[in-house]
This record gives structure tokens, sequence and C-alpha cells, in this order.
């Protein structure tokens, strides 16, 4: 159950038009009306990408040499590589423990029809079939109630979290463990779910979870640079485990590499990108190691790459007209996209109705009500195996593959898990052979049988297949949707292939056809471009498929994306997570940062009173708080203030770097180099007679500043509501940006001073203490008041982002959504041309749905 | 001849000490004595990939809905696959010619040699042999004396554009004219070059030109969006267009995407991303289909994917117990990428010396030393290829192929590029074999050839190959580098697979130690990491070598990098090209963007006559001038001035968009809406005594400031010299940038107003006249002053950027790089805190030297 698994989280999804502005409302209130869409919630927080180069940072970064930095470097080696190692481990767990229960399960079961056949005891197979697999699945559907979040597919959460948004749960170990053995018991037990989405999903817990353990593990050994400790670097290791996933999953490291991009998304950072390209080869080769070794017994060498794998396309050796395609195929190609692209939209589309419908209607209800989903959906699943495969089957020749069979080494295999059902001795059961198998194995059999299924077959199982896997994706169990679309779409592949070859009698590989059938289909589904691109060419291990891989992928996607998106983001927007698209329309560049930016600010001051910030806390939601001075050029006019007011232009005046300035410090420090231009500004300097401090930069001068001794009063309430807008709405000058957590953290540790000292005895933190409760800090509501003495001031100067990126107000929305996505940031504040904050931009002011709402009402401005 | 072709570059190397600023001199004093390096020169100019949203582009922006951007958006996509199937002709254009005249050549003297080894005749053949390499590589020097930027493999100057620098000449259709024919003489010529290099530069330049094109031929038939005249899109073509000269060269369009990303650096951008695989991907299959045509005469089928094709890697059919590598290999591989590293780094040491020994020596004088230096190594070569192939070689049993001649149909094609020169009929001649022939054959012998050479063989040619190809490199004839690297390292690996195979008797398998061998010294050479990887996997088609390969790959670079930079690297270096590395070290972070930042500002006001225009243009060479309004608070203090001083502030007043202003005109637009909480907002406006004027926007504003009389009064001078520092370094607040070639494009079209009237009569540019011009727009120097008025005032506003990104001067240089190089600046201003401009940023303040100086100057301070 991908969709709002989390019990919490669909009350939300149910509730949400209470969390949400009037403004809001007024705003979008049309759009829902119209489409009845669940909209993105406010409550997803993003991650903290870009990094706070505050004061403890910055005393970390001077301790910093290239030694201690290479060292931190090899660190990040090692990491990557075992996390490459672990998922590969992961993934060998899971396909062995598969293996194994499938293996059981329908030789024991195969046996008992074989047996019933005669006797008329089929009853009792089914019963047998039925026991199996309502077992596995009730084990999978119970893991999955400990753990909500090890629902579904995985691949929307990861999709979310790279692209910056944090979901609760969704990398811990619980779910991991969850959703490792979850996706072991649905698989078995013979749901029509692949095993894919659930390693890229443990694949990225791993990368998440373990430099995180390594780090408290260092702790003890006093490893001094817990860089790890940080959104930052979790995103970045959550990466490398997603494509190491990917990797583990398809064998396919390149491919893996490039998903994690094309979802990460971040700018093309080098180093981390040739990271995760290790990670990604070390965990294929991983599992290469382990697999060749316990399948075949040849350790040492590397033969089954991932654990999905499309097998070898080969003409037979012999025949030299054979062609893998031909130009004239790419036609056939472009068409069976657009179909491809159709299917795929149709299947959202069901699937987006029933998840709604579970959304309202089975979410609410008690949880076992999920399980009993679950297991109605294995009742119906393995009846319908089991009736197809007695019932519906022809039997077909064996005729073709016997003429390869000397040169052919790999038709053995295919030939192996042929099902001859009641069919006589040279002829198979071709329904059975596509529905009493693993599903890998019936891929395989679509892939490179040269026996014939016949086209009833074919369109009877695309049509259950189609409708079972629909019904199964979204409900509680871990599942994966890759193998399934893979399978229905090479079964209407081969349906094409069937109609050509034999009704057309066109000279044809049967195998391209079911491929290219399969990548129709899974692109209309999943719609994803590159990456996929990428896997499948890589899964084929055939470079010469990737000129109509592409070209169908593209035409399916082009094609679903005409009805809607893709399954993914359909399931995301579900959730209602503010996902960021890849870039704005070009339309949108009608709108400036002025528009979109949320323009009711709450602030705090460089020197705020421990009540005052006690109260600002408890009272909003936000996540930082902009740290600024007011700027009133005419003190006379606004004196219903106080002192604290000139305090602040005093700092804002001091902390200002001006051109003098630093033509000044330059001078000074320049003074023994000879430089005749240099001179003559420098001697001017002398000539000036300004006061030589001003030409100090602006963290030494902070520094000095809590040195000084800090006048007596305070303001002790934020803006009144009494206020006139020109008093609620005062110029501020910006300073720098800081975050809850870091109040909350500065709070519980008492960093503040009281009113009759300086501010420099004020304690100071270590990045070390800063960054300990990583990532869980504590919540506001946690904090023992009787502990506070409220007249107590912080100085959070030394603590806040001093230079976080900030925009203009009549910046593009282009440039804006750019710098926001590019740089992962979390927060933007908007700035005039003298400095001064007049708004800020989050996420939420920049996902679609928001930015239409604001061109709607662009237009009707104008 | 990669390093300083262009003549009129070579002399500024050798001035370069003049150009530069005494103050520079002063920092960089120290490095240049030690290392005697040649440093960035400033006369490089970045692109312009940052969009500039002024008024003009605007308009275009108002005119614009989906509709267009997706008429648009298929342009771009027709224009790729156009790039695509032309960089796939291009290829097959050299490569048809090449492997005509290589095998007319090889033939003839063949033939002679056969018939002559016992006549006697030998210095007959060699003579022929000479005389058809000097006439092939006469040719093709002479090309490259036509076009000096032509020579060399131009994998620098791509690097160096798609990095974000303008090189004058690299992407011109004369280059691409004598690039690519020039390659094609110098390859068939016997040089020992390559040809994938120099693809990879056309392929670049056919990206860059052939929208050019396009666009004009649009102009004719109204095509109102004139976008692809940019920097911005430029340079996204070449990305493409050198991704597809990848994928041609290779057969590798993923390896040819990654390679773009790679050195294009910008931010991960999904559309083009998908764009350029599309290319590839066009290009590729191209080249394959009319290869598999004309080859195979099989129209429709594809078979030959790249220029260059490292054949099949397979295990004989029958041998259960052969693998192409173990688990066991890995451990030489570490080994051989070490002694690849060392190797690599030995060459790119000899090239470089032997580079600037050239730079010195051979450049200064007359061009046609250069040709003779091309026709000296070409006779020597000849010489050398001749010479060793009869007197060298040995006779080695051809014993090994002839088992498998049944099953493998590929080991026709090996034994057929075989030399028997003076060998009995079952043997052949071993050195022979590898130096009389095309160099890819030669690769294809060390690879897939069953038969043994003999060790000393391998030595001697590894030997001279690594000296000629050292020497090669750089002179003056297109040259490639891969396949010479390539074919040197395959004999290294080859030699390693003969002594563990012969000697210590173990069973492995040579073709892969060749293959590992020749990525250790490609890596250790041209030390590439992501991009090279997928390349070679995609060269070799077969997936499992993807482990070895990295693996090999990262050891080479790092054993590399310990002694010095890539080749690419050390001729960008030569050229002085002032290239941005992919992050700065951690290090650097200590400084801030106040510390690299240059201080001596050179600006505009929003109106300026043209008098100080003309005289700023011609004084100076910045290419961007901050527009900026004096700040003085107490204006009495500064009353040197004049009237267009208070102008200025009520320039800044108005423009400034303030919080209580935002929020009155969103009350304004907003009233239409009933919301409770807004309508007391909007109450507090009424009862708000201030102007309405102000809610509104920036740009309403400066269109109506416009037509407001402006007075009459303007200072003609810029900052007097006798000025006092605090007056020339007054206060600035910072409005926006306006480029060098904007400004002489407003005054070569007359944008101006005279003073008697307002500035709202000033005609108003479109942006396709903004931009007719581009890419070469006229100089200032071409300006006929007779046509101007200098008192008539210019009006900047609506043609600036107003917009920038901007950093404030505490930034770590860490985030300045990052957005930098991120978004492909040219100019990033440094903004104080109350919106003064301090300094601004340019490529020349990032280049590692630069940060290494001012990091040294830093602890210095300190």
């Amino acid at each position: 159950m991908a969709c709002c698994g989390n019990c919490f989280c669909c009350q939300c999804c149910c509730r949400e038009g209470e969390t949400r502005t009037p403004e809001e409302l007024t705003i979008l209130g049309e759009i829902r009306e119209e489409e009845d869409e669940i909209l993105p919630r406010k409550d997803y927080e993003s991650l903290d990408y870009d990094r706070c180069i505050n004061e403890p940072y910055v005393e970390v970064l001077e301790g910093m040499d290239n030694k201690k930095a290479g060292k931190y470097e090899a660190v990040r080696w090692l990491m990557v590589f075992a996390i490459g190692v672990t998922v590969g481990l992961v993934g060998l767990f899971v396909d062995f423990f598969v293996h194994l229960f499938t293996k059981i399960k329908f030789s024991l079961v195969g046996d008992s029809i074989e047996k019933c056949s005669d006797k008329g005891c089929l009853a009792l197979s089914l019963l047998e079939l039925l026991s199996f697999n309502m077992f596995f699945v009730f084990i999978a559907s119970v893991l999955v109630l400990i753990e909500p979040v090890a629902a579904g597919s995985g691949i929307p959460e990861i999709k979310s979290y790279l692209n910056g948004v944090k979901i609760p749960g969704i990398v811990r170990l619980r779910t991991f463990l969850c959703k490792a053995a979850g996706v072991l018991f649905s698989v078995a037990g013979g749901l029509f779910v692949g095993k894919e989405g659930p390693m890229i999903h443990s694949g990225a817990i791993v990368g998440a979870g373990l430099p995180q353990f390594q780090s408290i593990s260092f702790k003890r050994i006093k490893f001094d640079f817990p860089y790890f400790r940080s959104d930052r670097d979790k995103r970045d290791f959550v990466s490398a485990g997603a494509a190491a996933g990917v990797a583990a999953a398809f064998g396919a490291p390149i491919g893996g590499t490039l998903f994690s991009l094309e979802e990460g998304s971040s700018f093309w950072n080098q180093a981390l990108t040739w990271k995760v390209l290790f990670c990604s080869m070390s965990a294929t080769f991983t599992l290469n190691f382990f697999r060749s070794g316990i399948n075949f017994n040849k350790w040492g060498s590397f033969q089954l790459p991932g654990l999905l794998n499309f097998g070898e396309f080969k003409c037979p050796d012999g025949d030299k007209n054979c062609h893998l395609w031909t130009v004239v195929d790419l036609a056939f190609f472009v068409l069976m996209g657009v179909v491809g692209g159709l299917l795929g939209a149709l299947f959202n589309c069901m699937n987006k109705s029933l998840s709604k419908y579970r959304i309202k209607h089975i979410h609410p209800k008690a949880k076992f009500i999920r399980v009993l989903e679950s297991l109605l959906i294995t009742m119906v699943t393995s009846v319908v195996v089991f009736a197809a495969s007695l019932l519906l089957g022809e039997c077909r020749d064996l005729s073709s593959p016997t003429n390869h069979n000397s040169t052919l080494s790999g038709s053995d295999d295919i030939n192996s898990t042929i099902r001859q059902f009641f069919c006589t001795n040279k002829t198979y059961n071709d329904m059975a052979t596509l529905f009493f198998n693993p599903q890998e194995a019936a891929i395989h059999q679509l892939f490179h049988q040269d026996g014939t299924f016949s086209p009833v077959t074919l369109s009877l199982f695309f049509l259950l297949y189609f409708l079972l896997a629909c019904w199964t994706y979204g409900v509680s169990v871990p599942s994966g949707l890759f193998v399934p679309s893979l399978l229905c779409g090479a079964s209407f592949g081969r349906l094409v292939a069937n109609i050509l070859k034999v009704k057309l009698g066109m000279d044809i590989y049967s195998g391209t056809f079911a491929l290219i059938g399969a990548a129709a289909f899974l692109g209309g589904v999943v719609r994803m471009t590159i990456s996929l691109t990428v896997i499948l060419i890589e899964s084929t291990n055939e470079i010469t498929y990737g000129l109509p891989i592409m070209i169908t992928l593209m035409v399916a996607k082009w094609t679903g994306d005409f009805f809607n998106k893709g399954i993914y983001d359909i399931h995301i927007q579900l959730r209602g997570v503010p996902l960021l698209e890849w870039e704005t329309e070009v339309e949108m560049d009608k709108l400036t940062a002025s528009d979109i930016m949320e323009p009711n600010l709450t602030y705090v001051y460089p020197h705020t009173r421990v009540q005052s910030l006690v109260s600002i806390l408890r009272t909003t939601v936000y996540h930082a708080f902009p740290v600024v001075t007011e700027n009133r050029q005419n003190e006379r006019d606004f004196m219903k203030g106080n002192i604290l007011v000139s305090n602040n232009i005093r700092f804002k005046k001091s902390s200002v770097m001006t051109r003098a300035g630093e033509q000044r410090r330059r001078c000074q420090s320049m003074k023994s180099y000879p430089s005749s231009e240099l001179k003559n500004v420098c001697d001017e300097q002398n000539a000036a007679a300004e006061p030589a401090e001003e030409g100090e930069d602006l963290l030494q001068q902070m520094l000095e500043r809590r040195h000084a001794p800090y006048p007596n009063l305070y303001p002790d309430q934020s803006p009144s509501e009494e206020w006139t807008m020109e008093e609620r709405f005062r110029p501020l000058t910006f300073h720098g940006l800081i975050l809850r957590s870091q109040l909350v953290n500065l709070l519980i540790r008492g960093v503040c001073y009281s009113e009759s000292q300086s501010s420099a005895t004020q304690p100071r933190l270590s990045f070390t203490e800063m960054t300990e409760d990583y990532p869980r800090y504590p919540d506001i509501h946690d904090l023992d008041l009787a502990l506070l003495n409220p007249r107590m001031i912080v100085d959070v100067t030394p603590y806040m982002n001093p230079c976080p990126y900030t925009v203009s107000p009549n910046t593009r929305i282009s440039q804006v959504f750019n710098l926001f996505r590019t740089m992962g940031l979390r927060h933007l504040p908007v700035v005039n041309a003298v400095g001064e904050i007049v708004g800020i931009i989050t996420r939420h002011n920049l996902t679609h749905e928001f930015l239409v709402a604001k061109l709607r009402q662009h237009y009707i401005t104008i």
C-alpha cells in the first residue's frame, strides 16, 4: 500500500482542508472543485541540503587541512563500498528465499496436479496452492501492519526523499526489516508484484542507516569530524543506496546511477556521482559473485548479474538472415509505444481511482481490514492462476526449439520452465507455462521461447494479469511494479509478434517484440525516461537495443502524459507530497518571486529574550526564522519601540561591509607587498579620517560586538495585534536564517546570558553539540520551562546561517526555481535592493499547484 | 597541436606577464617562480549561460503561451535529431575514406613487400610507404595551417567550451572542415593518432552550427522566437553535438551523454539530458545503419555500432571452464591500474615538456616549420613501422585459432588482418601484424587473437609506440589520443597476460587482460572517470566488464593524479584557459567572497550620457558593468556631486519593494476574494495614509518613471582621480548588470534621448534586435562617433539584467563556487546587507591558481 499506508498521514489527508489558511483556500478553491485533486500538504518538511556555515561549522573548518579532508574522503569511499556490499547481500537474501519458497510451492502443487489430473482431485491441489499463498501473504501483510510505510513499492517515497522531502519513517531500520522480509513473502505468495521496487527502497534505507551507525561507533574511538550527521550527507548516501538497489535488482549499475541522478536532481556533483557508480558496481558484483557461486557452484566467476535478468537475445548461429530488429520494425515499435502509453494511462487511471477509494473507505477502518483485502486478492489471484492454467491453455508444439537444441545452450533453461499440464509429450500448455511459474521465468518464456503461444492465450493472459496487477498495486503488502508491468507488456508484445509473424508472414524476431512490448507498457505506467532506458539496455546486455527501447519509451511517455501522470507521481500526489518538478513551465516566468513568496514573516532579533523565543516557537509552525534588525531611517516617527531599535541599527551598520572599508582592509593586508597602484589607494586611506575599526570583516565584528555590554531594555512582545500595517510590516534588514531545531537546541542547552552580563559570557556550543541529536531534534514542547529564566537573552548570531542564498523580489520564477531545486534549499529569503527581507519562499511556494493558482490570480489581476 | 596552435593566442602566452595587474603579480609571483607554470589568462571570456531577463525578454515572455512553447520544444527536438544524424554522417564520411586510403596503401605496400622479399628491393617498398604517408600528412598539416584551432584532438577545447569558456574559432565552420578532412589524412598517413577526439570536436561544431543556420532560414519564414541565438542554447546544443561525437566514435550513446554531463557540468537538466541521449542515439544508429549497409550490404539492419569497436569478448562455446575474468584476476587488475597510472603520468610529463618546448621554440617561428615537424614525425614513424615489421618480428604459430574455427565466426575477421611477412604458411609475423595494420585492427588482434605474441615483440612494440605517440600528440595535425593509448595499453595488458599464462601457467583469458591494460593506460593518460568507464563498457558491449574496468580506471586515476594532471587538463593549462574544477578543496572554505572578489568596480548609472558610456567602454576591458545609484544617506556631506544624486536616491527608494507596500498590493488584488483575515489587513491599509503609488511593483514604477521629466544636470565625468577614498568607494546601491555587448548595441542603434525630453522618448529595442548580431557583437571601436551626440542620455534600465544571482560578502567559497559553476554564471555581484555592491566575482577569481594564491595570502595575514 503505497498511498497513505500511514494512519496518521491518512487522517491528515482527510482533514487537510482544516490545515489550510483562508488565503490558500481562496486561491486554490477553484481548482479543488474542478478536479477534486489532493493538493500538496503543508506539513511535509524539506531536507536541509544546503550547508549552514555558522560559527561552530567555521570552527570545524579552521581545524581542517587537506590531510584531514583526505582521511574523511577515504571513510566516505569505504562507507559507499560497505553500502554497496550490504545492498548486494540483501538482494541475495531476498532472492534466495523467494526462490526457495517458490520452488517448494510450485513443485509440490505441480506434482499434486500431475497426480490429480488422473484421479480428479484437482480441488485438493487448488486448496494446497491457496493455503501456501494465503499463509505467505498473511505474513507479508502483518509485517506491513507493524510498519505501514513498508507497504507498496517504496519508489514514490524514495523519489520524494531524493526530491528533498522528509517523509517520516521511510529510512528507519524497522521499515527496512518489514520491507525486506515482507516482499519476500508477498512475492512467494504468488501475488502479481515484483521485488525490484522494495529492493530499491531497502537499498536507500541501508544507505541512510549504515553511515549513521558507523558514526555512532566512531564517536567512541574519537572520530572528530562528525559530518555524516547531516541531511546533506544522509541524502547523498541515500542516493548511493538507492542506486545500489537498482543495480542489484536489474544488474544495471549505470542505470542505477542515472536513476538516482534523475530523481536526486541536485547539481551534477562529479565526486558524488563517481561514488554512486562505485556503490552500484559493488552491489551488482557482490550479488553476482554470490549468486554465481551458489547457483552454479562456480565461486569467483561472475555470471548472474541482477535479480531480474532478461537472458541473452541472440540469433541462432546458423541463421545468417536473422536480425534482432531492422529499420522496418521501428515503425511497429512506435505504434507499440503509442499502445503501451494508452494501456499505461488506463492502468494508472484505474489504479488511481482504486487508491482514492482505498483512502476514503478502507484506511479509516480497522487495520485488519487491510489484511483481509490482501488475503482476498491472494485468493482471487490463486484461483485465477489455477483455473486459467488448467482450463484456458492450449497445447502447442515444442517443434522449433529442438531444431537448435545443439547450439543454443540457453534453450535448456527455457525448456526447463515449460509446463505440460494435460498436454502430450511433445507439446506444452502455454497458459500454464505463463501463469504457473515465477514471473521472471514467464518473462524469459515470452522473450526467448521459440515455440509459439496462441494469440487467444496471450490476450487472455494480458487481460487477467492487467486487471489483477492493477488491483494488487496499492494493497497492504510490499509490492513492486516493474516485473508485473514487464510481464504484462511482454505478453502484449509477443501477441503483436505472433500476429505479424504468423498472420502477415513477416520475418521478425519475436523476442525483440516481446521486449519492446514490455518496455512500452512499463514506460506507459512509470513514465521514467533516461534511467529506464539505460536500465533496460543494461538488463538485456545488448547495446543495439538502445535506439528501439529509447524510441518506444519516448513515445509511450508522450502518449501517456497526454492523459495522466506516471503511477509513482500519482501516488506521490495522493499522499500530498509537495514534489518539485524538473523545471517550471515557460508560462510561469510571467510571475516573479514577489508574487509567490510568503510575505507574513515571523522573525527573531539577533539578541532575543528566552521568553520571546519560547512564545514564538510555541505559537508558530515555521521551521526557520529570519534574523533581522529593524531598519528605521527616521527613528523619531517610530518611537513606539524602545532602545533595541537603535541598537539594531548599530548592529546593522557595523556588520555591513562597505567598499571603502573593504579597500582599507585590503590595503592593510597588502601593505607588505610592493605595488604602486595599491600604495596610492592606501595612502588615501590615511588621508580619510574614518575610524579604522570599520575596515574589519563581518565575522570579526560580530565576535567583537558580543564583548561590548548590551543595552538593558528589550521588547518583550512580538509585533502587537493592534499595530497599523506600517508597524506590522516595518522594514527589516536581513542578517541570517536560524532553524527551529537550532533554536530549541540553544534553549535546551541553556545557551543564553543575563541582562547584566555581556553576550560574550554566553556558553558556546561546538559543531558536535549542535548536531548531536540528529536526525530527531527535541521538540519545543519537550522543553521544561521551569529550567529556563524567561528574562535571559539568547544571542543567535553565532548559530544562524549568516549568508544563505537570497533572491530579489523581481526575480523570475524559473530562476528562483532553478536556484531552489538545484541547491537543495529549504528556505529562500526574498531580499530587496536595500537588504530588507520582504518574504520567504519554501518548497510549498514552488509546487506546480501553487504556481498554477498564482498564475491564474496574476491573469485576473491584469 | 592542441596547445597554442593559434598564433595570436601563442603570442599572448608569451607576453602574458604584461597583461596582468601589479596586484596579481604580487600575489601570484611566488608560485610562478616555484613551478614555472602557465597561469590562467585574463583574456578568456565566459559564456553567458544564465538568462538575462530584461524588458525585451519580458516582452517575448508575455507573448508566450503553452502552445508556442510546445512548438518551440518540437523544433528543438527536431534540431537535436538533425545534429545526431549529421554527426553520424560525418563519422561515416571520415571512416569510409580512412578505410579506403588505408586499404589502398597497405595493400599496395604489402604486395610490394611480398614481391620484394625475394627480389631484395625492400628499399623501394619503404619509399612507397613513405611517399604515401608524407603526402597524406602534408595535406593534413596544410589544413591545420589554414585553421590552427583544428590541430590536436579538440577535446581540451570542447572541455573548455562546455566548462563555460569562450575560445575564439573553435566552433566555426572552417574549423569543422579542416578538422574533419585533416583527421582523415593524418590517420591515413600512418601517424599514431586516433580519429575519436576530432570526431567529438566535429560533433560539437555541428551542434553549435546547425541550429544557428536553421535560425537564419527560419527568420525568413517569420519564426518569432529566436531563442537559439544565445550562449545558453548554443552551449546546450554543443553538449548534444559533443555527446553525439562520442556516440559515433565509440558506439556509446550513454557514454557520450555522460561525457557531456561530466564536462558540461551545469545543473542536472532533465529535459536537456534526455535530448542529449536522443541525439547520441541518433548519431550511433545513423552510423550503424550506413556502415552495416555499406560493409555487409545488409541495409536496414544494425551490426556495426561505432567507429571504434572492440569486437565480442566471448569464451569458446565448448569450454565450460573458461571465464572472462574471476575474482582472483581483480588483484592483477589493481596492479595493472597502478602501472597504467604510472605510465600515463610519465606520458603526460613527457608530452608536457615537449609541448612547452614547442610553445617556446617552434610556434614563434614561421608556420611551415610546423609542417616540417609533422613530416619529420611521419618519416620516423614510417621507417620505424617498416623496419620493425621486417626485422623485429617473430614467427608464431596460428595453432590455437584453428581449433575453434568452426564455432567462432569472429575469428575469420581476426585472421584476415594477420601479416605473414617472411613467415611460413602456418605461422605469422607478430610484429608486422601489430604495426602493419590500421590501429583498430591491431587492437582487435591484441584483444581477440588466440595465437600468442612473443613477450619481446610486445615490449618492443609498447616502447616504440609509447615514444612515437607521445611525440606525435601536439604536432600540427588533427590527432586524437584514444586509439593510440588503447593500443599502447593493450600491448601492455597482453604482455601481462602472456607472462601470467605462459610463465605462471594461470588459467586466464588474455583478451580481458589486454582490455584492462588498455583501460589502465588510457585512464592514466586522460584521467576521465564516469564517462570513460561507461564508454569502455559500451564499446565492449559486455556489462560484466563493468567492475574490473571501473576499478582499474579508479586506481589508474588515483595513481596518476599523484604526479600530474590528465593530458587534456595539461593542454588546457598550457593554453592558460581559466577552467573551473569540479569543486573547491575543503580548505578553500576558509576564504569568503570578499576575499576573492574584484573590489575595483567600473559602473554605470541608470541614466548615463553617451559620452560617459563611450569613454567607459573605450578605457576598460570589462564585459559587464553594474548599474548603480549612489547611496548617500546624508546628502549634505556630499554636495560635490549634483542633482543626479538625489535623483538616484529617488530611483532607489521608489524601486525598492517594501513589505508594507507588498502587503498593500496584495490587498488590492485580493479584495475581490472573500476572506476574513485579509480584509482586516486591507482595512488597515486604508487607515495608513501612505500614497498608494508605492504599492505597485518595480517594473510598473520603472516604466512610469521614464514618463516623468528627467532633471537637466548630469555628472559628465566618471569618478575623479583626485577624490578621496571615501569618494571613490562611496556606497553604491546595486540595481542590475549590463553587458558590454548590450551597451555597444544600444549606442549603435541610437537608443538614447536628449536632455530636454523624457526618457520615454527613447526608442525601444525588441528582443530580436538585441540578439540579432549574435554571436559576434560589434566592438566599441567600430562605432562611428560622428553619428552620436555625446550629450544624449541612455536609459539602460530596460536592457540591464535586473536580478542576477548575488552573494553576500561573507559567503564561503564553496557556496560561491557552487552557485557560479552550477548556474553557469559570468559575473556574480557581491552585495552587502544593505544592498550596496562591494565587488564582483568572475571566473578568473575562482580558478584554482587564484584561490591558492588568496589562501596563501589569508594565512600570511593571520
